[in-house]
């Protein structure tokens, strides 16, 4: 962790890293640990978590551990593109669900990453890293690629210029060959990928796109490779993001939109 | 709105106010009607907007309206008894839904109210104000009645010598006839509401306990007033409420808390 705690920066970007130190494996921290993670000095950590709590932005755990508070939860499901999106999915989803009993994924766009906005998955379904809230990389993961695909030139760039991690033996890092797939799931709205993220699950994605012609997310249904349910899984996963994206003011006709 | 801009006030609480103006029905805001529901001026507004922004808590939209950020979302998903919640009552919820085709709701005690954090309900089940993020008072709703009557005696007092506020024509609002359907609730761990807060609409609801005996959610059913489908819901929403109890370690035998 960075330590910035430099007398330059402001008191609203120190209480950003305060709520910000917190991270789906670190999802409750004592002040100590609060304290080592933003680099900020222990009467400030405790005064912005006073002031925190008392907003109920933060949660005081019986056991004095600190916790994301439910008004902050609360204030979070007013995002645009999360709970009403996540409603408007949530039918297809339980029938893609139901049909292939493996993992379902709703993803958006954040920064240079896709977010898991709903998921649906059964006990017994392939282990998988992925959680609500969680994020996933553009370059090779079938979300990201179907929404990399419909983003403007200058995040596609930024991203195929930047660290392109390998995940697996499978993860496709070469800038030229990505460039190829993505025109391909710009002209298809799908997006196939085999092992690139994970050994042995094979993700099958789709463009959700609404009534402007902007793909505003994705849905994906993760496979055991080279089981036969990834044919049988792309034509449901397009008709579902046809379905949602219908819902969404999307007609048949209407140009998709690329950035 | 009351106006808060006094000098003593700290960055903090100001950057907390900001973020605390998005509100369900207001959820996205120009700079004016921030300013205007802030009580603060132009010049910190802007500049908080600003860091807000660049730190992703805030969006701004292409025709320049400000929206919570996707980030503040994410970190929202990090509370305690939403997400997790949410996920283990999901299969629950679409069961009971699937049987009765209703509103079915999932909520959690938030300061003196109930905070809804999941719903499952149809484009044609009865009309109904509540969404997820949404809140419901205590006193005179389903999931209130049984999260309250499970609450520790201080907030039972507070909200039973507070402004109980007749909804309907049906809302109870003297402290002792609500005290005993408090007792009741608390023995039978669950409630039923006849038309007390939406005429029309009666709420049947069961609380759902953890491993150590905490009542830390309540789910409902809301059918039609007088519709057969209320004595129907009844068996099936406690059964409900018991296996997501389960899940949650709670066994048969595990003493129920209060408070």
């Amino acid at each position: 962790m960075p330590r910035t705690s430099e007398p330059g920066r402001s008191v609203s970007s120190r209480l950003l890293q305060v709520l910000f130190a917190f991270q789906p494996e670190e999802s409750d921290l004592s002040l100590a640990e609060l304290e080592r993670k933003t680099g900020l000095p222990h009467a400030t950590v405790r005064r912005l978590v006073m002031e925190l709590t008392n907003a109920g932005a933060l949660n005081r755990r019986s056991d004095g551990r600190l916790t994301i508070g439910l008004r902050l939860w609360q204030l979070g499901t007013l995002a645009p593109l999360t709970e009403s999106l996540r409603t408007t999915a949530q039918p297809f989803m339980e029938d893609l669900y139901t049909a292939l009993h493996q993992h379902v994924q709703l993803a958006v766009l954040e920064g240079q990453e896709a977010v898991v906005i709903d998921r649906l998955s059964a006990p017994k379904a392939l282990g998988l890293v992925s959680q609500v809230g969680g994020r996933l990389p553009l370059h090779c993961s079938g979300v990201g690629k179907v929404l990399l695909s419909h983003a403007g030139d200058e995040l596609v760039e930024s991203v195929l210029c930047g660290q392109l991690r390998r995940y697996t033996p499978q993860t496709t890092i070469d800038p030229e060959a990505l460039r190829r797939e993505l025109a391909e799931c710009r002209r298809t709205g799908t997006a196939t990928v085999h092992e690139e993220l994970t050994p042995g699950a094979d993700s099958v994605a789709a463009r959700i796109v609404d009534g402007e012609g902007r793909a505003v997310a994705a849905l994906s249904v993760i496979v055991r490779s080279g089981s036969v349910k990834q044919q049988a899984a792309l034509p449901s996963v397009i008709a579902s993001g046809l379905g949602i994206s219908r819902l969404l003011g999307w007609r048949p006709g209407i140009k998709i939109r690329q950035g």
